[in-house]
């Protein structure tokens, strides 16, 4: 790995929880509820002398080490029992991040965060064992020190600040660590060589005998290693988050129901953890034995680590799971244009979350609209869905998101078009996929009123959106991509919204072919074909390519134009991603499309080579682009070369890596240099799943 | 009021939430599970034209005002409507803090926080409604605008920072306001004239006519008063903490058990506001019309608030309460030199909550130690208790503190001798006094131990301590004084520790003859003559008092050598404290005492004029002034004018409003200008509660 210092996140499945470390001299801590940053001390070192100690570079920032110190501390003047504590530095350290591990080596210690996951059955088809083994709400992290060719003792120090009491006082002998208060702590099963400190400021007392001050802040543990000896202590990094913690609909976390506390939570954890060990190997060994390169791996991995540091599984008072992922820094619930893309995650290790989400969708965040035409003439609409559930813990009234608002152009306006279409997708993909034809067939009703609602805000029945949802007020509606540039934020005549409209009418053709309705079938089949057609015409033959939005000239050049594809073919219908299939014209002139602007200066970007979704914008959304990577490379074929994907995947690497490193996965950058524009800590990235997919027997 | 920026609490009863307001320009907010300032933008004010509008400075110092624009924000150019909006100040504004209400006026706009308290029953002796009356985790607030001689409508606005959804949201029509998701909210009831706005930065749109983005973090009230009309708008300030709080004793606020959920907390609140108003007049006329100056009153007032912020009633899994009060900025739970100062409020309002300290410390924090001389040989020690009972929400292991720690001398060693000292006093102040014989009974064998504990450490017989603790490893004890004056740390040979420890001989004498035991009153008879003839001894005739400690020629001359007089006289043993009684001569020798040191330049602080503590340290504590300056006063009839009172009032008044005027109520001061210097937020200034006290009825 060629940089090393980027935070990532590091969180189970469904907690809304994270230990978050990997910044050097940033620090390290708990996030709850939140996936922020914590930039509390860390500490994991050793010193085999009495001169020498060494540190991971895991100290908190605030220290504000001065540029004399930042190498050395010099220890307290009555306090030499210390000597010297060296800060190790980068180039000391090897780092390397697999897709359930983030290995630190160093000399002798390894240090690692293991994150397990696999896939998670549906709930009440789990015993209560399989549950609590799912639904844990820790991580752990392992430390070796391989003192073998040594013949002094060495001591090894694992703590960190934010902990505020000793976890032996509530758990007895059997276990050492720390804990702040009833909601996170560290622990390991204790053996003699342990010894367990609390105190203020302890990096002045690491290596002191004795240290316990209860009103301290900073828990250490120090292990001798002897001479000779090779050991490796295992932690589990506990939360807990008890109560009902969700407004709108009062929820509390579905693992409260099997995990009474958080020393309930470490027992568990270490009792089992060669079976988180083991399940952490797994995910580990298939990512390694694709055929991947490095750099995908990375992304695959660190998009991975944030996505479930935004999962939260929590259940209501009727007993019922609900599943959430909330939308990284600006903390939306189930914001569907996210939903959608990570489907293909959901799809791939708890389908059912997705149908978790859609359900609500539609017990309480779907409504029916009228639609306004450009004249502003009313027609009726038809059943949408909301942009989102409301934001931090906080769901929105029933029929209301908490983003989108009245009388507004560009960002914060409805998106009704798009969450119609990304319910039908997700649904479609859901139930024939998943074959939960009973989930289907209920939907029977659904599927009906959807494709009325779409057939209703195409009034010129030309296959795509052309009216406006009359919740806008005075304002149009938007897309997702209502932050990447301006002139694609409008859906109405918009290229990427239209194609996923197609792809809408093919999935809404399926699921009628499946259910039996078979004037509806060809209805959605009629509809794909007019989209289809429509988009053809739109292509600028003497410049090569399609208009991002049919309207007022508009020229800009989009990637994004091909996402559509990807839901015919995960279907299965490689007829209708075919260049010789029945949408040929429309295949063909995408490819054109592709091929005319997937060029230095337009959609590479000049500077740094990286991809961006628009030529007219330097704001380019990684999650967006794994997408279409994967159609262009692996659906429609196009004739780059190995080297170029390589090249390519190397600056998109580096920029999680090294130019927005301090906030985990980013999916908003600039495409000149990485930066971070917005989206930080985002769940969206795990698109680039798609790259690991297999077509017969994953997707 | 001479000077009105401050901070204060306003704090229900026990559920360890504050909404902090009164530093001008520097916000205001809630905190939950601590007592700290807040500083988020709170929005109260007015307009009544086009051009100006008004704001109490209640807005965030964060916004960083500039110079120019400290009075004048001026509007974004896009947005005249709102006119120039006028930050009133200092100057403009008239506040007025009474026991249960803190009133700000200003033009026709009255502004007041409402925190109703009063005796609280226990509660197995109330109804579920009369127990939910008493636990309402909420405080209040009202505002009046006169609008009866303009004629024009005046639209006021009321809202504040930090909240992030609207109350309608989850309460529908019949209230309006905002919340924090499920812990924090404001709310009002509804009426055709109020109108909810949700936004950032809503400063900027106050006045505009519609405002709602969900995804804000500002919900403010607009509500127009028309033109003739004199309204009053009452809001709940709410808060709601569920789930397990606190480690070690797993427990959950009592309150819990009562109110579902911080809407239930609103609803509850709004309909029975008219009990909670009244209540609150009642505990203010209870003050005003005692014959205290207004200095006095507004010291109790401002120490009532802190007092009630830390509070904190939790229940078990064993559905019993435990009462907790937390250390100002320390946090400590149930710090047993606190407990036994505020037993003269809590004697006064809910006597249980001492007796359930005084449970818990016997059942959980008592221990049996040994005891070693200045020779380090080690005796038989006995039966005594911890400090506290844990810190920050997290209750410490059974027989331990979090604050001592062994082989220390000074801050942080052990406090044996003093909360021995400090249980028997309690004990017997609320078993005598609140005539619950049943209790007392129920403890008569720990008295013995006690009685036994307390001899073990006085092995050469004089009636005070001569030994230390073997906890202290190498350490010796140290007293609640051990911050002030590094002279006075020392328990052994300690002044203010013997006469507290003499009347402790005495309660014990008290208990003793209640219960019947002969032998054991008259060996605690014994044992307090011959510690007021012991202390007798240390006075130094040439120079009028008595040193702070009998060691090491020490001559540090302290006011807290009276301390322990309330005792006895609380008992109603007046005798015991008359200068003619029983105790004559030490009583004699403790006035000379005073009248000695309480001098300019001794415990007169020379610059500012306030009392301090000891002669030695500017580091002076305003709750224990409080204790002496009663004792001086009412038990010791000492000779100082209303004049020389009154100016001394003047002083500590002054040093709380502006001295140390943003962290609400402060207890350890720098004499010599009143500023902080330690034990900020804090509980513990409730002992002027003994100002108010009638000796016959109330204590």
């Amino acid at each position: 790995m060629e940089n090393i210092s980027f935070h990532a996140h590091h969180s189970p499945f469904g907690a809304y929880a994270s230990f978050i470390i990997g910044k050097l001299n940033s620090g390290a801590g708990f996030d709850l509820s939140n996936v922020q940053p914590q930039n509390n001390n860390f500490y994991v070192g050793y010193k085999r002398d009495e001169e020498n100690a060494y540190l991971m570079p895991f100290l908190s920032s605030k220290r504000q080490i001065n540029h004399e110190e930042a190498y050395v501390v010099k220890e307290h003047e009555e306090n030499q029992a210390n000597g010297q504590i060296h800060i190790l530095t980068e180039k000391d350290i090897h780092r390397r991040m697999t897709w359930a591990q983030d290995l630190w080596t160093v000399n002798d210690l390894e240090f690692k965060i293991v994150t397990p996951f696999g896939h998670v059955n549906e709930l009440e088809k789990m015993s209560e064992r399989e549950t609590r083994l799912c639904l844990l709400p820790a991580v752990f992290a392992q430390l070796t020190f391989d003192n073998s060719a040594s013949e002094k003792t060495a001591e090894v120090v694992f703590g960190m600040e934010g902990m505020r009491r000793l976890i032996s006082d509530t758990m007895g002998e059997t276990y050492r660590g720390g804990a702040c208060q009833t909601s996170t702590a560290f622990a390991c099963v204790h053996s003699d060589e342990i010894e367990e400190k609390i105190g203020w400021g302890m990096l002045e007392q690491l290596w002191e005998e004795t240290a316990v001050n209860k009103l301290g802040n900073e828990v250490v543990l120090n292990i001798k290693v002897k001479p000779g000896e090779k050991k490796t202590y295992t932690f589990v990094l506990a939360t807990y988050q008890g109560g009902i913690i969700t407004s709108g609909i009062p929820s509390q976390f579905m693992y409260t129901k099997y995990f009474q506390s958080i020393e309930d939570v470490i027992s568990f954890a270490l009792e089992n953890k060669d079976y988180y060990l083991e399940l952490a190997q797994q995910r580990d060994q298939e990512l390694q034995n694709s055929d991947l390169n490095e750099y995908r791996q990375f992304q695959i991995a660190h998009a991975t680590r944030s996505y479930y540091a935004n999962t939260q599984l929590m259940v209501g008072s009727d007993e019922k799971p609900i599943w959430m992922v909330n939308e990284g820094e600006y903390q939306m619930i189930n914001t569907f244009d996210l939903t959608v893309d990570q489907l293909f995650y959901e799809m791939r290790f708890h389908p059912w979350t997705t149908r978790n989400v859609l359900d609500l969708y539609l017990q309480r965040y779907g409504y029916i609209d009228g639609v306004k035409d450009m004249d502003s003439n009313h027609y009726q609409g038809g059943k949408s869905f909301t942009h989102d559930m409301g934001v931090a813990n906080m769901f929105s009234p029933p029929h209301y998101s908490s983003y989108e608002r009245v009388n507004i152009d560009g960002c914060f306006s409805y998106m009704t078009h798009e969450q119609l279409v990304n319910w039908i997708i997700c649904a479609a993909n859901y139930g024939i996929k998943h074959q939960d034809f009973e989930w289907l067939k209920e939907q029977e009703d659904v599927f009906k009123e959807l494709l009325d609602s779409l057939i209703n805000r195409d009034r010129d029945d030309d296959g795509i959106m052309d009216c406006d949802s009359t919740r806008c007020g005075t304002g149009t509606e938007i897309t997702t991509y209502d932050a990447l540039d301006e002139s694609l934020g409008q859906a109405r005549n918009n290229l990427y919204l239209a194609v996923k409209t197609w792809a809408a009418y093919i999935s809404l053709e399926k699921v009628f072919a499946l259910l039996g309705f078979n004037d509806k079938k060809k209805l959605s089949h009629n509809r794909a074909n007019q989209a289809a057609s429509t988009i053809v015409t739109k292509f600028d033959k003497e410049a090569g390519y399609i208009p991002a939005v049919f309207e007022k000239g508009n020229q800009s050049k989009i990637i994004p134009a091909v996402e559509g594809l990807i839901f015919p073919f995960l279907l299965g219908d490689y007829d209708a991603v075919s260049e010789n299939g029945r949408f040929s014209h429309f295949i063909q002139a995408l490819k054109k499309h592709i091929k005319t602007i997937l060029v230095q200066g337009e959609c590479i970007d000049a500077v740094s080579g990286a991809w961006k979704l628009s030529s007219t914008s330097y704001n380019t959304w990684m999650s967006k682009i794994y997408i279409s990577q994967y159609i262009i490379q692996h659906i429609l074929n196009m004739d780059y070369s190995e080297d170029e994907w390589t090249g390519w995947d190397i600056v998109h690497s580096k920029f999680q890596q090294k130019s927005c490193n301090d906030l985990c996965a980013v999916d908003q950058l600039d495409s000149r240099n990485g930066q971070a524009m917005g989206s930080r800590l985002y769940p969206r990235l795990v698109t680039n799943i798609l790259w690991l997919s297999d077509q017969e027997t994953d997707l």
